[in-house]
């Protein structure tokens, strides 16, 4: 089930997308279950917006990929996966589809990076593998925008990932996707910058959840962002960043210079 | 006005501190303004909470305290006060008065830091030093748990930071605290960690919430943590940390190892 996020005619609501259409819920999914109002609109006549908005926090995956397959074979018979870290991205970073990633005047040099995102659905703490899957309630993509420039200077990494539209999420959640082998695509304008593949990921999703639930209570509505294949390309005032994710659609997003 | 967060008879409301009595307010002041119910309760029946909940983060500084007074006049005569740094702390840390500190069991150096903190009343975003005072909703303490041993590791400080229970609020927030010239003092148990003067912070309040702004969103609720002016203490099973700053009371938490 393919769930979207969504204005129309001046107010918010949630709907699952049945082909070009969309099934209007009368409430979040995540809480209200699947309720539908009866109503039905047209995809083009609505505007897609973040699909989740987190309550409490984004978390930001790294080390999650091994760099390649060669790398992948090695650590996997040597047994010696990569070490995972997180950053954290304020719920004010979230923008949806379409929504622009604006440039802040602190950076010269801003880049995108093309991600899946897992949508947690209940409150999880400490959940063992076996738990964690019940914890996620579907998968969506995120752009991870950083001020790179800013992510070197000592003490500025969290700034660096944290200026308001750095984290768009989208299209929609999708609550059946399933994460093994597919791809991630990026482009700037008609330039790929990543075909990253989701099989170099060095860990389920369940070991995703369940190592941060270790860190902290993950709430309905969080995020967690497991990181990039490849490299993070540079965006300037003008381009379009896209990525899409077999399954999951594409997530667009122009950038734009702040004013 | 002295604004506390508490629990009595199975619900939860704000009061105002007046003396050694609550003044029961009818929904939270940030929101909802200063109604009294008429209902007043001695301070000694309820249990204080948290008093704000951060709906999207808590910031912590780096950076914003001089060293000693040395230091201070020599950066002040030559013009060059420190650079602020800033991290993440996922609003599921925060606790309240007298609500443990539980050591998780991927530390084993925990250390407490006793530090002002800015709470936020209204969005602010992009404010200059003039407009940001109006942004500041009150002042409370809070405890700047670190993970110290997962904090020098690569990639795991935002980790270090975020466990449960690793940022106790509170007392009260005062809506009229003045920051300027007044001391922070720490004790673990009988034994003082931290005598600091607040006037060694380099940045005033506005200059703080103004920087701050110019990185993200700053939304009603969000806490600003100013940093410490002296080392952190550490913790272990059984301690009881507290934190006083003249004015804004005692926030008093006991350390316990995780079950």
């Amino acid at each position: 089930m393919k769930i979207a996020r969504f204005s129309h005619a001046g107010t918010i609501a949630f709907g699952i997308v049945d082909d070009d259409e969309l099934v209007v819920l009368t409430g979040d999914p995540m809480f209200a279950g699947y309720n539908p109002t009866g109503q039905r609109l047209p995809l083009v006549d609505v505007a897609l917006l973040a699909p989740v908005i987190p309550r409490s926090k984004v978390v930001g995956l790294g080390g999650a990929f091994y760099p390649d397959a060669a790398a992948q074979e090695t650590a996997e018979n040597a047994g010696t996966p990569p070490e995972l870290s997180f950053f954290l991205k304020p719920n004010t970073s979230v923008v949806g589809p379409n929504d622009p990633i604006v440039l802040p005047a602190q950076s010269a040099d801003v880049r995108v990076e093309g991600e899946l995102a897992i949508v947690i659905g209940r409150i999880a703490k400490n959940v063992s593998l076996a738990d964690a899957p019940g914890a996620i309630f579907g998968y969506t993509i995120a752009n991870d925008v950083t001020a790179a420039d800013l992510q070197e200077q000592a003490g500025q990494a969290a700034r660096s990932k944290s200026f308001d539209s750095f984290c768009p999420l989208g299209p929609v959640i999708d609550t059946e996707f399933d994460p093994q082998s597919t791809h991630i695509q990026g482009r700037v304008g008609e330039t790929e910058f990543v075909d990253g593949d989701l099989s170099l990921l060095a860990f389920s999703m369940a070991e995703i959840v369940s190592f941060v639930s270790h860190a902290f209570t993950l709430l309905p509505g969080d995020v967690i962002l497991t990181g990039s294949p490849s490299a993070a390309a540079p965006v300037t005032d003008g381009d379009i960043a896209s990525i899409e994710i077999a399954g999951l659609g594409v997530l667009t997003n122009p950038v734009r210079r702040a004013a």
